[in-house]
């Protein structure tokens, strides 16, 4: 078990990989410190813990470490490297998540159900692809490594996306065991009070949101481009388990006036009286964390709501969702800082900082915020070509998007035109909401 | 079985049923219209095709019939009529559709089970239903009818909308029954050369899409705002039968990189290889229809598309689906005129009018045309008070709106800011699909 | 609504169709009969009562009309009847039930989607294949006529089964219906007391059972042969409402111990907490009859028991179900009397004689008896060749054993060693439960 | 992995367990060796292996390890050790696996959910149960010793049984993943031809079957009692993989009239078109066994067969499958001698013995042989006392029995009165077919 206070960061804030000119040194010093951030996140856990899957949505530790490998191999050491040879041909089919454009793949719901690769052979293959990758990174003719490099840092991205999925996932396969595991034993609860929500005021205007397209960016947050928003005021905090609490209490889980007409659905079907992870035992609220059982704490950002909960809990508030030009907006102007994976908390904590005067706080880290957005293209959207494309386009229907980052998300990872999503129903990822309001309501 | 080419009109296209002044007489003679209109629907069927419910998202003739006469009595003869007595209390439980607020209700999926009240019965509910609200249209005070004359208005816009479902859903049912049951027998399929398509250009700018404040609309399509829109094209008419085949017979359907991926699950779950209906014998292609099975017309618009067929036929053609706004925005100066219900067509018709320079043909009427805008609030959108304020608002959540009409959609029902919608699997609905585009595609 | 209070029997009691010199006269007039009674069974109904099928064991009405008369549309006329055209071809796939030898069918738990025929075409249809069936009996050479005769009685003993399949299907679907439909309005019920149950004891010793080879029997009863019986006893009646009660009162339904385990997941899957059609009220136990909602009264026979639920009777009462070669031997020399479907009563009705000594009461009619014996081919069993080899042989697995007939089966259809046979979960019959014993229990 | 050709024997042929004299000494070598084979079968796999579970009836590894502690932990140490205390009380809810009477208990279908408690953890749980067991059989007082002693040879005998459970979930659990793993590589394949299958008389009369009073049986065993059996019919071995093609290349899972109604829907609803594991590839067939994947081998028993294969198959061959009372009546004399775990082929094997004039071969080891008889109490049958008395009569449904045990069963867990069963559509165990006949047949 990991005993140590601080998890070393995954990289230099102000590295940017898509940068032209960037150094193939440090190109290699990037992919070295990604890759290893990955293996330090395993690092607490038990070999059988590798192996299981306790839901469709969530994938074996096992399969994480395989399938970042997958991308590399898959979508550069195969097309760049001249006679590379697959290091298993078989873990072609067993660790495609999705790419229809790269060949037949493994069921998703059936990931839980393979016991080999061994967490050793997994790891030998991802010391087998790394071997490759840095020679390549190293050695590659110029011409090729002008087209494979934007890949690189693509499958970067990529596996930092995974490592807030293999903490998720693991949270989720702990939480289904009785015996209540624990991933880190040492971290303390957040002990601030939150200060007072307070409402931040912005004004009409046609802005512009998306990403420049200069630097890294996932292709679904281009093209930068102008939209209309009426004027709109945003919560200057997230909302906390206090406040939530307020709405179980009242009832909130209980009358259907509150709910989305799919969310009364969900409570029911579900049977939902409470976020993902709480649990009420006489009389008071405890949340499994990857610290184990916790008693709930006010002043800390509500997590693990699905968007219908989201939903209800604004509408119960008697304000709104915000959607996701009106965050990006209020973003513009502050620094990506927060609470992130490398402070090895992973849970959200409540907000430290004096109330500042005319910024919103913690709109990075901790929670991810829920917008009122549908995932949609941006107008003039253009998905990667080939087999690529596959990886944001075709998941643009029945899902929202969520705006920040969490407690679990790579600090070097998040952008103010980040777009995450996930269906409205979903709540194993750190999830939390942000109110907004209009002057009617 | 109903003989007759033409089916009376269901009312004056003129009458504004929100207008403040209007007369109690007026109302009168529309609430008469309308429930006369839902009746001549009916005409052909016998007693067992009220009955029958083919799947859970359609309903029975005989609720259709009921369940619009409840929501006269619950909505208005209930808190209006001073001792107002139910015709039969249990009828609460059996014909609310999804009104929390109106109390507890029969499974949707069960309606299909009830053989009672009989098609007599339920007639006779009707005319009872009638009798209190002709009553109370002549003889409520002023006061009291002040406050229930815009819930008539809606209650015959409700009643509207299910005289359209009442027939996509008699067609669904008729087209389970190995006997191919035909509804009409005497309508004469279109012969007009479709026009070639055309692509119509319109300027980037801040518009205001919505309903005003004046006259009938549903809550969703309020309030009008403003949307910034980069410059579009909208193609000239709808896309036909002929050349949705090229898409079907270039293996479309087969070809996981056109799809959603939620779209290509929904591909091979239910095994589709053509729009709903299409059956091919012998090499050629037919489709059942409410005059029964009928050869696949070319020239005429295709329909009964998913959204998810709708969105791959257009990335397949190398186009786009319109939002919502750029279809409200290319309809605004156009005429109400199409084929409509009482056209008594009830299929798409080929469009048989020499192409204008500057206008989209077939706008309105012949197939509601899906738009790549997922169903969501207005800025400022508020639901209507009370158990109405389900009506909409609480399915704002994964859906995609149409636009326009279809020929099963009474003259007197559309607006042009109207919004209708449905799940993106869905197809029973005659929807079917407009190509947009813009510089870059 | 039928008002009488007696229903014609459904012919001479003392009719054995099977002895070879059988008249044509007889037949004709057997025939006459039986297919009289089906529609008698009918008069209660309104058209939309035909149509519906409310679980996928249940048929409709219609169906039932329909498939009877297919079944001697295909068994006999098609093969016997020179030049013989269907009245409707795509009938064979509509109302073919279960053979598989007899061409492809509709799926069974679509029956009640199909609005059409309509009720008056299938009445139609019944005429039709009546024509044809007695101008066959009366006119056959005597070559073909030896042939088909033996079919002609099977015909005529399917056509029973489904009248007590078509009441009991019809009291499924009127259950559902919060509107109470009642099937009889005028049948008093039973006020005897119940004689005390007592035990009856038989013998050990090799007996024989099955039919014998005379007469007709359906090919499951055959052969007669040997079976060694060990001494057993048997209750002097059915157990009745009140005893069931106690067991119900005394947490029946919630004690696993008494419950084989697919019992017990039953009951808990389907939440039973007493016989199906029982509703509690205000503290008191009503059950759903076809006279409408009754009391349920203590001095007649439990039924629509499941044989989990019978059998977890049994063990609570410290009793064993029969199996059924004690079932039938202690049937032997009993009288063929009871209350059955002419009766008119469609109900259990408490056993109104003075016990008899050594006899057990009740045995045929009132309800079905479960039997632990599982439904399983005797020793040197034949099926019928062909396609009529599927009536009963391919059913001989997973299911149980019932003996005696109901108060839905029609008097001359029973025999002592009739089998009847359903699945251990299903409990829409007439299905009820007699002890059994032995002198270790 | 484990390279050994042969494994240990796990005891003494001639040990009765429960002989009454039976020395303490005695017990605690048995003890020794029954849990030491379980853990030899463990030997070949890697600690992943031991974690999932591949489908609900199957369970892992890990979970076999620990259940079958928890059978001496909860039926033995907590009831006959005073102040035992449990090794970590969550493992009674974790590790309990249909006992209702012994507490709640943990999902079924989630026990491959569960990374904890870990592989070594579950080890060091089995050592304490057995430094507890191996002190309460040497020291506990005679008294006590006398009451719990029976129920230490059911622990063993019920570990034996999870020892082929053991086999044949791993089994299945390696067929799942694409990659083939192995359990043993040395095992070569039987090469002998198979005898001509000869048919066996025997003549009808009252025989005796089930377990005497003296000596160890499950309670499904007995009472010992007296069946009529008319003369019969057997096959002098098991059918061949040889023969069953025959029966597959003729048609045989396309031909509806083969098959048992409830037969046929598995065969369509699962897609069977072989015995499980059988796998065409190039026009050749394939067996996955515990040595990867084989050719399959004519002169073999089939194995992997539903009881449903066995019946078509059966019917298809002429004949029939014989009662368990056949069964039993035939292996009255014969040695108990076959191929079984302990040989350590764990695969059926071609007789290699010349056929002996007047007896069956192989009725043990090998493969289990379907029965035609339904699992249903024997007359007088009592279950034990308490929770134990779910350990199998509660089963009594539903189920088919087999007879004779299989190549990974246990060579002294087996007898001629063993009544083993299975649901018919179940094909994991090495379940094949002994044909019977009549003189009609």
């Amino acid at each position: 078990m990991n005993q140590a206070r601080t998890i070393e960061p995954s990289g230099d804030m102000s590295f940017d990989a898509a940068a032209p000119g960037i150094s193939r040194e440090k190109m290699v010093s990037r992919y070295r410190q990604v890759r290893a951030f990955t293996e330090r996140l395993c690092e607490p856990l038990e070999p059988e813990d590798y192996v299981i899957q306790t839901m469709a949505d969530a994938s074996p530790t096992k399969w994480h470490l395989a399938h970042t490998s997958w991308f590399f191999e898959t979508f550069i050491l195969g097309p760049g490297s001249n006679g590379y040879r697959p290091v298993e041909p078989r873990y072609g089919y067993l660790f495609n998540s999705y790419y229809n454009g790269a060949g037949p793949m493994h069921c998703r719901d059936r990931r839980g159900l393979l016991s080999r690769p061994t967490v050793r052979e997994t790891f030998h293959y991802r010391e087998a692809i790394d071997r490759a990758m840095l020679a390549l990174i190293e050695n590659a003719p110029v011409d090729q490594w002008r087209k494979l490099m934007p890949i690189v840092v693509l499958g970067l991205n990529h596996e930092q996306q995974h490592q807030e999925l293999l903490l998720t996932d693991i949270k989720h396969a702990f939480a289904q065991n009785p015996l209540c595991p624990v991933y880190r034993t040492d971290v303390m609860s957040s002990t601030a009070e939150s200060p007072a929500l307070r409402w931040l005021d912005y004004a009409e205007g046609v802005y512009r949101i998306g990403a420049e397209d200069e630097g890294f960016a996932f292709d679904n947050e281009r093209p930068r481009h102008r939209v209309f928003i009426p004027e709109f005021q945003l919560a200057s905090r997230p909302s906390t388990n206090g406040e939530y609490l307020e709405f179980v209490e009242d009832g909130g889980y209980r009358r259907p006036d509150l709910w989305l007409s799919e969310g009364w659905s969900a409570v029911n079907a579900n049977q939902w009286t409470a976020p993902l992870y709480w649990e009420k035992r006489d009389g008071r609220w405890f949340s499994f964390t990857l610290q184990g059982l916790q008693t709930v704490q006010a002043n800390e950002p509500v997590c693990h709501l699905s968007y219908f909960e989201a939903d209800a809990f604004a509408r119960w508030s008697g304000a709104l969702l915000p959607t996701e030009a009106q965050w990006e907006i209020a973003s513009a102007d502050l620094t990506l800082e927060g609470n992130f994976a490398e402070d090895g908390n992973f849970q959200p904590r409540a907000c430290a900082r004096p109330a500042r005067r005319a910024e919103p706080e913690q709109m990075f880290g901790d929670v991810w915020e829920w917008t009122s957005s549908s995932y949609s293209p941006y107008p003039g959207y253009r998905p990667l070509a080939g087999a690529l494309g596959e990886y944001n386009g075709k998941f643009m229907c029945n899902q929202y998007v969520l705006r920040g980052g969490s407690c679990a998300t790579p600090r070097s990872h998040i952008r103010r035109s980040y777009r995450n999503f996930f269906p409205p129903d979903k709540r194993w990822q750190f999830s939390g909401v942000r109110l907004a309001g209009s002057h009617d309501t």
